[in-house]
């Protein structure tokens, strides 16, 4: 085992049953198994998460977005449709500290396992429901996938060339997004549970999750009076210069830096002169203050681009960092893959699974200099008995009854 | 004050010494505030957090992007190149249950409150460092902000139409998403505190922060075997047709929906059609299946612009969402602020700040039915008398003095 990881435990001990699917539910839960909670993920015995097979039908298996969002989880595959699997189920929540779900809007509810059931059998636990929209809201009762609540909540608004159609951002921040910020909510009431004793309901929309990653938007519409636009490689805040995307050779579609010259420091518009080998231009009233370069922002851009076009994206990087100047390469995924130094310091780790290793991003905060370990993500039901064993007692006559009669 | 929100206090009794300043570290503290700790900002006293002026030199003030990542926080200013301001805040620190900082590479150490000091001081604290890149890359000692973040991390080369330059996604994910793994750590820490009386050290880098939220993408390259691309208003995952955005009725810039069907549920081409009155398409056999749609994605995309082109995205998404089909109309930050389902429901609150009265996005996640209140962001300097009361027991002539020796 690598030694860039540790197996951490910060939360031994809380038991977490995991009703989650897709992104946003077990994005959340994975990040409690991440600091050691046990997370017992409730599949259908048939098919289980939907999210295990991206492409549906197609041989061979495609576990590789499974495993991203439920490593160090447990699989317990157990048919919510018969009486006996939610009577056990219902069993496990009583002894559960949370639990998660993140299905349609009144799927829970006809499972018998809504809140309100829940609270009964357990006043101590933590419910928590993750919807594409807010209860009250008018599309409360909509279905929603990462880029539903990316177009709904703003995001998508914001993102693209102006005077063209707007873009998705990329990343599934309408999904591991909201996962995030219901993780927050459920370990701040787990703490306060020890001081009242009682559980909470939590509920977060996807929707509305977003407005909390759009507040610089929200900040630039309060200062402009307008809706927040599409500004492509530039940020929305605005009104700096240089800041920008800035092409790098050999010209590919990813050889680009981005640079940013900051306000609050004018140092920087001197520093990178300086390296450009432009020191004449440091003074130039052309140039010299924040507000002439605005003014002149596209010389400005040609004057970096210029510089840029003649590195490529790594040696540019280095370059303009190695002065104090903030620049980011756009690395691609496989360039950010293939780079040692994740690995070596564990922010990425590889999964060792039945299915074959699988490198992959880990939980990317070092505790004491070390992420938490990556773990494999369960197979189907994998620990059915193990969990039955040792939340409910159940010896393996009976588990083998249960599979016997398709409730496992 | 509105009965659509609440005083949480999950986390009373918390305290937590804040350095932080502009984004990253800022959400992450004030997720903890909203949650009821005790945040206090450590600011400089003659200018406080460079992020209370957007644009520095400006006249009227601009305390948007202030209020939004600083809510509900108390403000103490206090000269930390002076040995006696060093001095109280080393003695807050043996008071505090989290530290955080977002400082340039090296700032904090040379102020004397690196880890090995503090950790001197109070081995219960939860230190807690956010940078731009993780130490042990080569980066290691570069600046970076919210683009920074984004380009190094991959998120800018997925983002933008295939064939052009990328673009930056408009949210700030590399700032608030950064903070918001920082704050689940932090809770997580705290809990493991309680078993082991022990503090810890935490950091996280900006760039690594990026690939949590960019699992898909990785997951996509790991199916293709190519890094993941651009793919416009269509999502990195692809292989979903129809899946896109969609041009509605007045044709603005943000007059768009983005309308998705799931492979997961062949029932959601049939919905659409029967809505859209074109009820011999569902078993056509350019159109039958999942397969046959994604052969002929150019025609099915054209047949749902057809019908998207005759509506408002509210009336596309109202109907479409009715039949139970994902649908999200391209809702700008203009409209967000407007709805005033986002107020009833607490999701945006109005602060009562003495600049002015600023509504804002609230902490999303409803907890018993209501988010946490959201309250002023702190005057520079504020609560000074009242922290260094309460934390040390200093009377009002030593902090009179104190402000005459310029320390505070």
């Amino acid at each position: 085992m690598s030694d860039n990881c540790q197996d951490l435990d910060c939360l031994a001990g809380v038991r977490v049953v995991d009703f989650t699917q897709f992104e946003a539910g077990p994005s959340c839960t994975e990040a409690l198994a991440w600091l050691g909670a046990e997370v017992v993920k409730i599949e259908n015995p048939k098919t289980g998460d939907p999210a295990r097979r991206v492409l549906p039908g197609k041989a061979p298996d495609d576990p590789w977005y499974f495993h991203m969002f439920n490593a160090n989880k447990k699989s317990l595959a157990i048919d919510l449709k018969s009486p006996r699997g939610v009577h056990l189920v219902k069993e496990m929540l009583k002894k559960a500290d949370v639990t998660v779900e993140n299905m349609a809007p009144g799927t829970i509810e006809r499972l018998g396992l809504g809140y309100d059931e829940v609270k009964k059998l357990n006043p101590r636990i933590i419910y928590c429901s993750i919807q594409g929209f807010g209860a009250g809201s008018k599309f409360e009762k909509g279905l929603a996938f990462d880029m539903i609540a990316q177009a709904a909540g703003g995001m998508i608004s914001v993102t693209g060339e102006p005077d063209r159609p707007p873009v998705k951002p990329g990343p599934s921040i309408g999904d591991t997004g909201t996962g995030m910020l219901m993780a927050i909510t459920i370990l701040g009431s787990l703490i306060e549970r020890q001081r009242t004793g009682q559980g909470r309901r939590l509920q977060v929309a996807m929707q509305d999750a977003m407005l909390h990653y759009m507040r610089t938007c929200f900040a630039v519409q309060a200062r402009t009076g307008k809706a927040a636009a599409r500004r492509g490689g530039k940020t929305v805040m605005g009104a700096n210069a240089p800041s920008g995307l800035y092409q790098c050779t050999p010209y590919g579609p990813n050889d680009w830096i981005y640079v940013m010259t900051s306000r609050a420091n004018p140092e920087h518009w001197a520093r990178l002169m300086k390296l450009f080998g432009r020191e004449e231009l440091i003074d130039d009233p052309r140039y010299a203050t924040g507000a002439a370069r605005i003014e002149h922002e596209a010389e400005v851009d040609a004057i970096v681009t210029e510089w840029t076009r003649k590195h490529t994206k790594e040696e540019a990087m280095t370059l303009i960092s190695g002065v104090g100047v903030p620049a980011g390469a756009v690395f691609d995924t496989m360039e950010l893959q293939n780079d040692p130094s994740f690995e070596k310091r564990g922010i990425m780790q590889v999964m060792e699974h039945p299915s074959g290793p699988f490198k992959m991003p880990a939980w990317p905060v070092r505790v004491d200099g070390k992420p938490p370990r990556v773990k494999p993500s369960p197979l189907l039901g994998q620990h059915g008995a193990e969990v039955l064993n040792a939340w409910l007692g159940l010896g393996a006559d009976e588990v083998a009854g249960l599979k016997r009669e398709g409730v496992l």
